[in-house]
């Protein structure tokens, strides 16, 4: 199944355009699960149980279980053979090399942790993300306007008035023969993110940078969605996974997860009872 | 002591601007070795013994050991415990995330790897790098022109004026505040090569793409060393690594290691007698 199918498929279902990010760090899951044998998978664990019919995507970010070196990546394995096959796993990886390396990038992302889409950073071109998009069922998201400051450095800058991140989109537009590619696109760039949107009608956009970012959640799904309010996979990590750090931690996540998909559907709603 | 300081004693007491690429690939090492508990360890361990005099840095590729799952990052581990300590290493892994993220990757490299020195990618800007540029004694080359084709699609494209990749050596150089970044330029792009040197004297610059992608060694040497024929660290990958696939692999590699090594100091020779 393309993955894109997958996505709407688990959008539908759960009725949500949520994504939850696990960013799980030692240093802030809650103590008592430090006695665990495996306190990263036994947190994600809990919160897979607790939030699987309430998302269209899981995030987890690789740097999270890379900085506990090989035990770290024994847990996120162990977090996408947890996760139920219908939900979608977006590989936060930010990866992208020359062709000839890209190639055992692709092997580990998706053979390996068999994850069901890759983040790539865009900036070696297309030889180095060819090798993600030989995978017809994946789904690449390449970097296109990240939520953070430095976006402004290299991303916002203009060619012949157009900046670098609209260069991108367009570059992956044309890339997406096989319609297995998406675009990473920071919510805290709200009008950036309407434009891109117009650009690329069919691509998944994943999009980060709501909570501690402060990106705008209204505009974000006016923007973010498309023409039938899919495709947009607003991420959340910290705000969802940390909400509590007791006992309750996986049902205060829960009830963070279902406030957030509440207000997404509550801003689809009203965007297309204004825009019929 | 300080990435450059290491990097300069290597690169003297083994009279060296070599680096070799640690891209070990089970279907390429010599079929015989797969018989070892650890074949890619076993594979670098005799590569190691063999080409420790020669170098002035290894720089494993973290693509080719997460392809192998925990497994090759169990390898990769024992590698880097394995060089001597008097050798910088080099972990390509062209990491890059935002400051939270790009903190736990950091921690990932320099504290469980050990690494010297890490390639970066600066798409995500200057709050993406930090974390990085927090480890004084460590380096972090930044990706600026790279060797492959694609380089084309965004580094060489011209933004307010100038190239991308000139844009990105400025910045570099300006966040080089505590001394410890570094840059990496394909050897395939020498007339830009010897641009950047010019704008960053004393900035270690990695240069792969000599060997398979075929840049001009003779140029990479002029065009790449500082005014005192040093600080540029040319790798040599598979050409070194996979010179034969029988049993004498190893001694081999010294011999193509030995080759390069000689023709680097010849180069570095002639351009300081032609311009003194």
């Amino acid at each position: 199944m393309k993955f894109v199918q997958k996505l709407k498929n688990a959008s539908q279902k759960n009725n949500s355009l949520l994504c939850i990010g696990l960013d799980t760090d030692l240093e802030k899951i809650p103590k008592f699960l430090l006695q665990e044998k495996d306190p990263i998978f036994s947190f994600n664990q809990a919160i897979i149980d607790l939030t699987s019919d309430l998302v269209c995507a899981y995030k987890p970010n690789l740097a999270f279980y890379e900085a506990y070196g090989i035990k770290g990546l024994e847990a996120l394995k162990n977090t996408c053979e947890y996760i139920p096959e219908e939900i979608p796993i977006i590989l936060d990886a930010k990866r992208g090399d020359i062709g000839n390396t890209s190639k055992m990038y692709a092997k580990a992302i998706f053979d390996e942790f068999k994850a069901d889409g890759v983040t790539l950073n865009p900036y070696l071109g297309e030889d180095g993300l060819s090798p993600f998009l030989e995978y017809e069922d994946k789904c690449s998201f390449v970097l296109c306007l990240t939520s953070n400051l430095g976006a402004k450095d290299f991303q916002l800058l203009k060619l012949e008035g157009k900046p670098l991140y609209k260069i991108v989109a367009e570059k992956v537009k044309s890339w997406n023969k096989k319609g297995n590619c998406g675009l990473v696109v920071g919510a805290t760039y709200a009008e950036q993110l309407k434009q891109i949107r117009e650009m690329v009608q069919d691509l998944p956009i994943l999009i980060p940078g709501i909570g501690a970012q402060k990106g705008d959640m209204e505009l974000t799904v006016k923007y973010g969605t498309d023409k039938h309010g899919e495709l947009a996979i607003i991420n959340s990590s910290r705000g969802i996974i940390y909400a509590s750090s007791d006992k309750d931690f996986a049902k205060a996540a829960r009830e963070e997860a279902k406030k957030l998909r509440e207000l997404f559907n509550l801003y689809r709603k009203k965007v297309r009872n204004l825009d019929p």
